[in-house]
């Protein structure tokens, strides 16, 4: 397996891979790997002939008061693990390579990122957009891979690739959970041992509202209020929302029918976390 | 030659063709053909297998005060001229087919697209950048032409690629003009008898200023007053700019000290009209 740290470096591996027929899967990464990631890279290892799996952490989706200083970050454990489950190549680019002094465009979207975490983070979608379409055009994959624990990132992506007739399939993968069922997260490890025990609230809350829907329930605004009121039985716990969406346009709805995302964002703490379902 | 009017059939052809190891040279215009277009064409033509030009007028990149309901049309005249020259494929898409119904994604640019047109057109780039992209996504050339004539246009969609990381080689052609000095522009057929002869205060003002430079001229403020004064002179024509800036960046420069861009957008009657040239 290759650690590659530069655009032109990665794009010639590229151009020869592509040269000889090969298929490229695709797996972009803020690093700090868990088996959310180890998921969607094995999914890539199954599907194509080469698997890039990329470790940025993009300064541009973060805003000013944010966690990008303290974002973890372990090369050497991400590097075992990635080829541990069969990658070809890390790209691991410096900040300076992706944006250069003179750098001024960016990709963004209306609609899909006033909602939710576009709410919270009003500069995250531009930046994720901006970055996704760079690692596109570098890497050129035939497949990428995206959790869909990060939901509302997924749809934006799919929703960029589709507007922008970019040449790549997005490919979403589904929630990995630790056993007790708080979904993975590099920023769980932000979490003290009482807030990791506090953080078992999302998951419960997803659950009952999984639970609620199966039994019947259709009633957008009467599930959302039963999900709330189990996240404020969490002293450590403070709610950024809980909302039922459209599955495709990430606008509220009223009527849960498919397809309808049912997320949330809750503070444990100091540390943002999200976890979501999907009625399809 | 093919006219092909779907994403989804220029695609599968331009797949055929990279299987066959063809390059791809592309001319993206919005139609109404003239020599300055029939030079890219022929630039194409010399230095690729295959050949594609596009014919969209895209709304996005138009003021809502602005000319895209009487802009000029004509298919018909345009595919002639386009085979004549050894065109391979005119991709002709209706809107619908390039803004589908829940299109919401754009591509922008800060700092490029604050001088000269973006000042008085300020939604044109970001519609520019967004077409050019989704265009170069569906072509996907080796190498695409764009005419001098619109220089800070060139200047945005090169920086574009470079910032956006895509590939493909961005290649600027010398300004067409016809015998009395004009600049060929699709929208000089806007112009009456009376302000066709008016308009070619622009290229008198371009032509002194060029030799003023020659003669070594350095003082940008000097050189900008001696070319609005020429343009003065002319009862038809109303100044919506004259400046020197700098080639790349596109902020305004006090000393003409190359790479710098002279450039001048001019209203004869109703319509606007650019010129410029460049101190390299």
């Amino acid at each position: 397996m290759q650690i590659v740290t530069t655009v032109k470096e990665i794009k010639e591996i590229i151009k020869n891979w592509k040269g000889e027929g090969k298929t490229i899967g695709f797996v972009p990464t803020m690093g700090y790997l868990h088996e959310g990631h180890g998921s969607l890279i094995t999914a890539a290892r199954s599907q194509n002939d080469k698997v890039i799996v990329s470790i940025f952490v993009n300064p541009m989706q973060f805003g000013p008061k944010e966690d990008l200083a303290s974002y973890p970050r372990d090369l050497k454990k991400d590097s075992a693990f990635c080829e541990s489950l069969g990658a070809d190549l890390i790209f691991h680019p410096e900040p300076e390579e992706m944006y250069h002094k003179n750098f001024s465009s960016y990709v963004d979207m209306s609609v899909l990122t006033e909602e939710l975490c576009g709410l919270s983070r009003p500069v995250h979608f531009r930046g994720v957009c901006t970055v996704v379409n760079k690692l596109f055009n570098i890497v050129q994959p035939d497949k990428a891979y995206f959790g869909q624990k990060d939901a509302q990132q997924l749809a934006v992506i799919r929703h960029m690739t589709e507007d922008l007739n970019m040449n790549v399939e997005v490919i979403g993968c589904p929630i990995i959970r630790e056993e007790d069922g708080l979904a993975k997260s590099s920023r769980n490890t932000y979490l003290s041992k009482e807030e990791r025990r506090g953080a078992l609230i999302l998951s419960k809350s997803i659950f009952m509202g999984q639970k609620l829907v199966k039994e019947g329930m259709t009633d957008a605004g009467e599930l959302v209020e039963k999900m709330k009121a189990v996240i404020e039985t969490e002293p450590l716990a403070r709610i950024d929302y809980v909302k039922a969406v459209d599955g495709l346009t990430m606008q509220q709805v009223d009527t849960i029918k498919a397809p309808v995302l049912v997320a949330i964002a809750v503070y444990i703490g100091k540390t943002r976390l999200i976890d979501n379902f999907i009625v399809e």
